[in-house]
């Protein structure tokens, strides 16, 4: 009798900007897609897409509330690592996509959701950052590098978005 | 009977970057040369290094003329991630890998079909960006996500290089 | 009778900035502590960490010298990808990671070392750079693509940091 394994894979997100966090996404769906379970590690620049877009302040340090107020809050905050001209770019890509009916950031989460893609932030960076539970989505697991490791022994695909 | 399986590899190629691309070219190269079937998924900006040298602007509409005109036509268009200098560091880079005798990226290109590493362009990545098939180079496969998923199904190494 | 297979894992360092190197260190020192085999692929840019921090010029070309001369040498000369800020940003998260008791880049590598992660330069880069084996720090192991694809072969978790 043959046990039937799943496939299982696992991407580090490491950047916060929109392209790299789209192809995160979009690879995160496609492998969902087709069965395989997938976990999104979010960690450094990543971790600000998981970020809830109202600003808290309330119980943080001087250098938390600089780094709260500068990093972008949620999926509408990330740019573009290249041509983003002064937010410019941006915007006309996203233009772009609506026209052309693809999937933007926002819905690309929400999709990955809805196929229980596991979405966990990296909890260093929560330290280093500042950042609470409250700072961030609902629906969100907490880890560390040692959950990231043991996940990546039973998957075959393990990518890193830098 | 053992069957000996064929090593698969895949690299998804999002940069667009001199360097980047150069160390992904390196790595297909290696893993060719070693008798590996090796797959290139090039994807957002990476897509650019399969363009054709010459511009084609028939039948695109203004967005598509604007990227056309903006985004770098092939490999000789590829720039350093770093120490670019306006073109500077980039042309230094260049003749420093001549000097040294090092394959640059036109020839990594060249060397990597003829050890038949196959190359994929991105059909999201060509629909967004608004390229058709004659803007790009022959000997390109297309596909989406679904086909690169199902290749790193059969690969055991697979990298995203961003 | 089973014989147990030791778990490995490789890592290409192409990036040199502080933030993807920390990230990359963290990962090594996670997969090492759970046992693994662990190498890191050090290339381009990410082959300065490994640099003495003392200058040698001797017998350098003028290329060779100016890229000595521009290029960061050892782990403290990394500076972050995002938030630099001509330093700013970098000496801000480095003083917070201090605060916090987070191990900085020098540690890790101390740390990663006394796990028994090898270190490996890229010779084809150094071979660019004009970078010779007096140029790097002790207890590094020298290799090209062709070893680590074979490393890779072995390995079930492989990463490109760039």
């Amino acid at each position: 009798m043959v046990e039937q394994k799943q496939a299982k894979s696992t991407l580090v997100i490491f950047s916060g900007e929109l392209d790299k966090q789209m192809a995160a996404f979009n690879i995160a769906i496609g492998a969902a897609s087709m069965g395989q379970e997938v976990t999104l590690f979010f960690t450094f620049w990543g971790i600000n897409v998981l970020r809830k877009e109202t600003l808290q302040l309330k119980n943080k340090s001087w250098f938390e509330k600089l780094f709260s107020l500068m990093m972008p809050r949620g999926p509408g905050g990330a740019v573009m690592s290249k041509m983003n001209m002064l937010g410019l770019g941006t915007a006309m890509m996203n233009w772009r996509m609506r026209q052309k009916n693809v999937a933007q950031l926002p819905q690309l989460i929400d999709l990955a959701k809805d196929l229980g893609v596991r979405l966990v932030a990296c909890e260093m960076t929560m330290h280093i950052m500042g950042l609470t539970r409250d700072d961030l989505r609902d629906g969100v697991d907490y880890g560390g590098v040692a959950s990231y490791i043991a996940d990546t022994e039973q998957a075959h695909l393990n990518l890193f978005i830098s």
